[in-house]
């Protein structure tokens, strides 16, 4: 979608192999997502309709009201003046979702209690919001090299991102509030939680 | 997928709105499938179970296994010789297995028997086919301005189609055999296969 020819140092799939099969290689794997939720392996292992409840979950957070509708917005805004409110629906819809959706779903399978559900959903949302300020933080000041795909092309494109909207410095400290507060929040669950602190953690810091 | 630039004589969607939002179109779309069937209004309607089965179904029928494995190998063979299993491969996956579950998941919700799901989704197939080769024998000898679209593509790029491989005729009496069939086998479901057995009929007579 954003046309960059490489991803971690590797040519990105449509420049491998070419556009139609880029696409349909996504179209693939949207689809075994819920092949995979709605097989008979899973349905002897949980109950029809959490597992029910888990496809909804996850299509409704990838679909037109949750990815799409980020993705979009995101495209649209593109070299427009825009205020913190689309940058929150974007960056909420577009990376946020799906992340609070793999936390809330995999709670759900497991038999979470709702408040457990709910913890991790938030858990999520603050996780996500704080991953794609990191990365437009990357983009601006990251090393090409590192990272293994090329920089700067937010700015370059006018992209709705935090860093574009309010400068690096209260970016960055936007995102560390929020890795903060969803690592701080996520512990209230105990010692099992600490796997999902480490990670917020390192969201944070990541350099690639 | 096949680029062209209209279809029923309008601009298709990558043309009015581009590529990345015709991409996401489909995605939605697809997406919003899997949202629909998994829906609380579903589940106050139907057995969760069935509601899983016909998930699986369509997601196979859409996926990797299915649609996607047709269009994959359609491009795939663009240009090159190919075999009537070739053909048969392309057309079975590309167009008939998603027409197949439309009637086989339709049939599990109304509560069909096991033998009526049998014959709706041979039904399907065996249509599917048929649709097929009437969709590139119009292709071939089609009137762009009824049709819509542009014509003489399939020829020009070398795609592995009954026509293609088989002649005109041979591929319209193949064509005139599936749609027999399929309209035959229906009737025996009795007076409320009708519109199926004139909706295959339709199929075989099509002109845009």
């Amino acid at each position: 979608m954003d046309d960059d020819d490489f991803r971690r140092g590797r040519p990105s799939l449509h420049k491998a192999f070419g556009e139609a099969t880029a696409i349909l290689a996504g179209d693939a794997l949207l689809t075994l997502a819920f092949e995979i939720l709605a097989a008979p392996l899973m349905t002897r292992v949980h109950r029809p309709d959490t597992l029910l409840a888990v496809i909804s979950e996850l299509a409704r957070a990838a679909g037109a009201r949750g990815l799409i509708a980020g993705q979009v917005a995101d495209i649209m805004c593109e070299g427009k003046t825009v205020d913190a409110r689309t940058v929150d629906h974007i960056v909420r819809n577009k990376t946020a979702a799906l992340i609070k959706a793999s936390l809330t779903c995999g709670a759900r399978l497991a038999g979470g209690t709702r408040e457990q559900i709910d913890i991790l959903g938030r858990f999520g949302e603050d996780l996500g919001i704080a991953f794609q300020i990191r990365d437009d933080l990357l983009d601006l000041e990251g090393d090409a090299g590192r990272l293994g795909k090329a920089v700067g092309k937010d700015e370059q494109r006018g992209k709705a991102t935090y860093p574009n909207l309010l400068g690096k410095e209260q970016a960055r400290s936007l995102m560390q509030g929020l890795v903060g507060g969803a690592v701080k929040s996520v512990r209230v669950l105990g010692d099992k939680s600490e796997p999902l602190a480490l990670i917020g953690e390192y969201v944070g810091k990541r350099v690639n």
